[in-house]
């Protein structure tokens, strides 16, 4: 199930110390402007380095496999690729037997009885969502002048986030965060009642990335302490414009042309260097693991444009098909 | 959008006033003993009449169109027909230009151009969630042992629910709350990396619930607080039992045999009896509006057996996806 | 797998001698003037009781349980329900261990392990096309002003198809039959590359009424005998038009506008009247079957309109799928 | 729509000319014996290079890009890659404004407005099967012991195929020709009723191949003009053997273990060397056209290792979701 949507289609392949990762992408419209070098602003944000984050640095310039010719979007599948390189095998040899806490050591071995690639977590890598990265990039160009912008709420319960990364460093434990993505330019009408609703499509994509625990759209979890009378949003204007907007833009599940925010909560990484207790699968017994490697100590300073670009597709998505039913202007 | 799943498969249909509400299940496995008796405890945990809930009660009998033969499910579609009755739709007469805040009336306007059904809701109406609870019915008994179970965490910021109950009776207001749900027995390897992680499918289903606005896994917004130390699972047999489960069971978006669990938040029911201002669609200004007709108090008071479905509908579709590749004992 | 489509999606269920047969439609458009009667004149066409045709005659008038509102499609799924009247079950139960030749007694024993419903062929009667049929009619509404028809070509391979059913009545024997289907003022630019193909999209749908044996698109199985020089349609025209029109008015997948032209052929009917040899499940020993109940003698008669309904819902998608990349301008 | 499938997915992308082509296999079942070797049967018999084959010789080496492991399936999406070389575009740049008869060009510029690849056909080019035949011999893998076969009935309407390119070779012209494929050693119960059936699968694949103008299952067009009593296939054993075979083993769209057969009818190949009239675009006046590049006589040729491909990979998809609810064996 590495695949998504109906009318813009991902399908998102590769593995962390594999070949290479990537995704093609079906249903793009014909016409769009691409060139290799519009991908490298978005993943350059997504890109380790900075502090905080794993001192494992890739290029990640990426190949246009398909789909692009003379500069354009053709309408056929575009192929976005990135090659492996930098990759240390050997850091992960002793975990065989040894699931890590908190990674899907465990269930990968059960979902594919033993056969998952287990380098760097193989296709359970984070590094996998460069291929959501770089869908986000094309999505972004969909939507257009629909504008994703996301931030960082809070590290480490810190809203002080460069503090936060402070405090963690060379503690050799990791923390999380919280992360508040938000689009201007909404059209109305995007989504569809049910099981297309704005909130289910993203909530899906959002899900998909790892380190994931929870999203709220709007008021969120605050909403269940607020009464009615406080929480509906007052139409102000037959544009459709709201005094408040707690439902950050979406009403029964469709887009009213307002903001539309959401939150969502990242968990601390689960790579840490301090030790750790874990079951030996082979002998039954429980062992100390030292999780080797190069980590970040907050995943979370990575997500936003990962998250932005959840939403980009979701939105794509959902544009595309309000243009089957005639209800999207643009 | 009204269709949801790979292998057990919904399509939900039907209006608050119209002739009837039902769903069409495909590929619900043959050999499933099943009565429309079934469906009557979890309908009446959904049914309105309590305190908190809208005065209009229905009996709610499904009818089983298709797919039971001798008192078994046959393999074919499943049809569970609910008719409408006592339906009250001249209480909706005046809203036709006056958009309900908190309401879908005005983007179901932007998308269905002025055609939509608007007597109650019309197919917006959180009643086409009986559709969802009576899949659920017949999802609960696919995904045997498999126990699904849900509890009301709070209501209006109270852990007193019956006290937040009385409080708001009778004020012409209304209160959200917060659900938890559960499963237990949960067998390992469902679910899929990414978009058909065992979160993403929840969500997506969860979001199709009018009224719903966040959804967090085990430890879930507070996982950001927390250090890795503190949130890594350890691993404590070859079974995959874990100490602690702030995974709410999933690794890598699939199920390692831990409790499922999720909470989510629900938004004050927005129809309220307090007049509530609006604007006029027709001639542009503000207005006063009352709105009319039977309403809850407290929408999340009903809410739990129609999470417990869409978990039990995701569970049943991820299972059975699960057999095809072999890996799942149950 | 009984739903089909993208945008516009059908799910069928029902069985011969149950409640009832129906569909639910999905990404109907809003809007569409709609009632029951528009549904008489192919439902007429599909029906038994002319010569030829079986003398069970229901009156098959639909109840649009959903999705229609003062006479319009709302966009809300749409429900079709026609109740079973006028079945007569005990024709049936001798078959219980011996599986009629060219019927699905056999396979969906295999598939349901004997819980599937076994009157009249249950989910797998040809009387489940009537949802198909249903969903022609709000189908080419959809595609207006693209006009379908079709003609019967030959039956039991006699162009004189008056004289081939009279020469077939009374023997205890059935024929088949070839249908032509053509669609006309046809759209450009309906079809995608690969799996969407015009040709895929039809056969698909061509191949779920029972009793199909074959499928072919302009020249056809002729084309193998021809010469490219001779095969290949000049375009004689920039809008298209070609000269001959071998194609079928679809290059690469993709309608070219000229007339869309198909041909299938539809085997003799299954149940006849002269004993036939099977094999007896229980026993194991071979046994004569007398099939009993009330049969067409050529279900090639009735099988136009379903091919119509076909293709109407083929292009119907292909149609809204046109419209969501900005192609199509109806 | 360059997906196709619901268990066993395919993502097909790439151009003639471009960077390259390739296919991303999605629900491989883990632990499947894989290396690039195991494709270069298959992909030698699509090559061209033959007598009445295109000149243009390509090695066609895959590139595992991800999804094996230590010589084995991983379960994750497997991603095959072939690098374009030996291309000569500067044949095509004639043609911009002038549709080849019975080609893509003119479709795909109304269908992706003048941004389609046009090099070698571009995504359209038939040169984009190398992802189907690739995606057949994992297909084939999945579906052990079934065993697919093809051959060649008749090129140009000689069964003489040597004698029937010898005639046609140096003549400018082209021929196309009947291919029957035969699937042996059939699971029961694979397909679906309705539009999973198995002819409906394997059509929607079929007809993805350029080229194809119609497929028929067992009697095919023939049962047109049979009797019931000859067409229907007697069931002669408890495990389904059946004394005939009309039914090309599938009875109401499911599997019955008798052997699979079908027949599909390939055109003669569009592209010929002799002059030929089409419109020019741009002026709007007829012209002569005459086709440069390198071409094949009779693509015929090269189709039997697709069709076994399309065949393979639809089985495949049928047995994943037949394991799915417990039905196959294998």
């Amino acid at each position: 199930m590495n695949t998504f949507g109906r009318i813009f289609r991902l399908s998102i392949f590769g593995e962390s110390h594999g070949n290479g990762i990537g995704v093609v992408l079906d249903g793009v419209p014909p016409g769009i402007n691409l060139a290799a070098e519009d991908f490298l602003p978005d993943l350059s944000r997504r890109r380790s380095g900075g502090k905080g984050t794993t001192p494992r640095i890739e290029p990640d310039l990426p190949e246009l496999l398909s789909g692009v010719y003379n500069g354009f979007t053709t309408g056929a599948p575009l192929t976005v690729l990135f090659r492996n390189t930098n990759t240390k095998s050997s850091d992960y040899d002793n975990l065989r037997d040894m699931p890590r806490p908190g990674h899907s050591d465990f269930t990968a071995r059960i979902k594919f009885g033993g056969y998952a690639d287990p380098r760097g977590g193989g296709h359970f890598s984070g590094r996998i969502t460069l291929g959501l990265v770089a869908a986000g990039v094309v999505a972004k160009k969909i939507i257009h002048p629909v504008e994703i912008s996301s931030q960082i709420l809070e590290l480490g319960g810190d809203t002080d986030t460069a503090r936060a990364i402070d405090n963690i460093t060379d503690s050799g434990d990791s923390i999380g965060g919280i992360i508040q993505c938000k689009a201007t330019n909404m059209p109305k009408g995007l989504g569809e009642p049910f099981f297309g609703s704005v909130e289910s499509t993203i909530s899906q994509l959002i899900f998909s990335i790892p380190a994931i625990k929870g999203i709220e759209f709007g008021s969120g979890f605050g909403a269940a302490r607020m009464r009615g009378s406080e929480h509906n949003d007052a139409y102000i204007s037959v544009e459709g414009k709201t005094r408040t907007n707690n439902a950050a833009g979406i009403n029964g599940g469709i887009s009213n042309g307002n903001d539309l925010i959401f939150r969502i909560a990242v968990k601390p990484t689960s790579s840490i260097s301090l030790p750790q207790e874990t079951i030996n699968m082979k002998t039954g017994t429980m062992e100390t693991l030292k999780v080797e490697g190069r980590h970040d100590v907050c995943i979370a300073l990575r997500v936003p444009v990962v998250a932005e670009a959840a939403a980009a597709v979701a939105l794509a998505d959902l544009l595309l098909l309000a243009r089957a039913s005639g209800v999207c202007e643009i």
